[in-house]
């Protein structure tokens, strides 16, 4: 499986070209997320920021471009029994609707603790809920039974060469609209999402800063990057629930050595950020996908030399599936 | 002020001469707003839905169009004492941030009812604020006292040539975006936002069906329609803040020859709007703004043989100052 996921002849699970390719097969699927900006958040975090919607994106979060890429990329035989997938709720929202859209079926174990909203869309999307535990272990063992019963094939949310390309076309679209971007901040969990736009931004523009944004309570990639391997926590404790994930092994290596630092930051942060996004761009995103914004709005971010040079920085707005009334208990608790 | 304010030689204060004057005129300032459609509501709906996302205009509302013609339309000698206007809020905003840009005082009439996140934006953008009892009698009043005291040049929310031309930018993008619109639902209230939309629209287009949105509680231009006269109502009950004022002078014939009917909605028919607006776009839209959608959705808008063929319609999310605790609490209450 990780070696079939590779690029051939790279170092990498995808390059430019697999994720150009990628562009290619999902541009009829997919949508062109909007660039929005905000002269208010450009003053109070002191840059010009420009913030990828793909909270807009099909299913409501970026997870749908790598789940059709890899839906799409499976011979006729490969996925005539089908997909499977164990997801905390975008991923297995997006392979759903992309296993519709190819007209076979999608079998998905979702945690227990899975927000309501994310589960919903999976229905609506036509998907086949199995239940776990909320554990990673759970998700797995419960999965891989799932394998055995179906003969369906398994897409990993994050760790396969094609899910990596596909979410690596969102910096193809944000570099062709805004070129002048410097700094790209990106959400990290898996790693999925950053590995894939880091290895399209680095290719496009070698110079481009990769940051990822973590929450405190989940801060395995920092810890990784840190000790040089992959770490991974007992348990996790966040808001953001798209971010509880760990790095894997076709993830990390371009974490590692293409994404310059992790930010970490408090679920208050995250919640602010959620405010914001709400209040100022007018936008529902969730913990997870709001938590670029917290990290250019930290302390530690505002503070440190190295990124005073930050110009332009381009925020990933990853997805935007969160209960309202989540959102609003959490605005009246913590802010 | 009434005659000076129509485009020379037409019937109307505004035509497309006048719109596409405006678009150069308030290009460097506005935001091209995004373009948004979801499967889930064209599903709903049973028509393929175009949401033109005038919450991501400036001011999170589609008044900065207007106010931005109207204040840089004006000489140097005209706005040398600055502008005055009495407003329910998002005119207010708008027309505070067009002074700032241009170096000018606002002075700002508002009731004091007028939504909190709306009188915040006035003050943010540097607008003077002159509180007002709730009534319109009371907020032309308190303005006309202002325009003595100051000299200041008033620009009417939405019974002005300039405004109206403004607010017809909208139109240009929207049908040089998806040129197939052939029906464009518009939230109505003073009128301004309809016939800039539908005078443009017109022009491009002569078949396309331009159809307003109110709600019940303010329903007076569906009566002003049917009775073929300005009729004004003694008082205004609504959830929709935005919504509250009458037709003018400038803006009825407009409404009377041009717009093809007033759709009128109840007040849970809009909150559940703005829920659909949030879980499914993943958008802020004040109330007046998603009654465009809850218009669409109605029972009555449905049933209708004459609009069976309405196909692909352009909805405009007028706005998306709205409170989140109003949000929540309507949602809680109402549906």
């Amino acid at each position: 499986m990780e070696e079939k996921s590779r690029a051939s002849g790279n170092r990498y699970a995808a390059d430019i070209s697999s994720i150009k390719a990628a562009q290619e097969r999902i541009s009829p699927y997919v949508n062109k997320t909007a660039v929005l900006s905000s002269e208010t958040l450009d003053s109070i975090s002191g840059r010009k920021l420009y913030f990828k919607c793909e909270c807009f994106q099909k299913g409501g979060a970026f997870k749908f471009r790598g789940a059709c890429n890899a839906v799409f990329s499976l011979t006729d035989d490969e996925a005539a029994k089908g997909v499977v997938t164990h997801s905390s709720g975008n991923h297995a929202a997006a392979l759903s609707l992309a296993a519709k859209l190819r007209g076979i079926p999608a079998h998905i174990v979702i945690p227990k603790n899975a927000p309501k909203c994310k589960v919903e869309n999976v229905v609506r999307y036509g998907g086949r809920v199995i239940w776990s535990e909320a554990t990673v272990k759970s998700r797995e063992e419960i999965a891989a039974k799932v394998l055995r019963e179906t003969g369906a094939h398994l897409i990993h949310p994050y760790n396969d060469g094609s899910i990596i390309s596909g979410q690596g076309t969102i910096s193809l679209e944000l570099l062709d609209e805004i070129p002048q971007i410097d700094t790209i901040i990106v959400p990290i969990s898996g790693g999925g999402l950053i590995s894939g736009v880091a290895l399209a931004a680095k290719s496009i523009n070698p110079t481009i800063r990769i940051l990822a944004a973590e929450p405190k309570g989940a801060n395995d990639a920092a810890r990784s990057k840190d000790s040089g391997a992959i770490v991974t926590l007992p348990e996790t404790k966040t808001i953001a629930d798209g971010l509880r994930a760990f790095l894997g092994t076709l993830t990390w290596p371009v974490v590692r050595d293409l994404v310059e630092e992790v930010i970490v930051v408090e679920d208050n942060e995250i919640i602010e950020a959620m405010r914001l996004c709400y209040e100022i761009l007018k936008v529902a995103v969730e913990p997870s996908g709001a938590i670029g914004l917290a990290a250019v709005l930290s302390d530690s971010f505002k503070s440190k030399a190295a990124w005073k040079d930050c110009s332009n920085v381009g925020i990933i707005l990853s997805g935007g599936n969160v209960d309202l009334d989540v959102l609003w208990k959490s605005l009246h608790k913590c802010v």
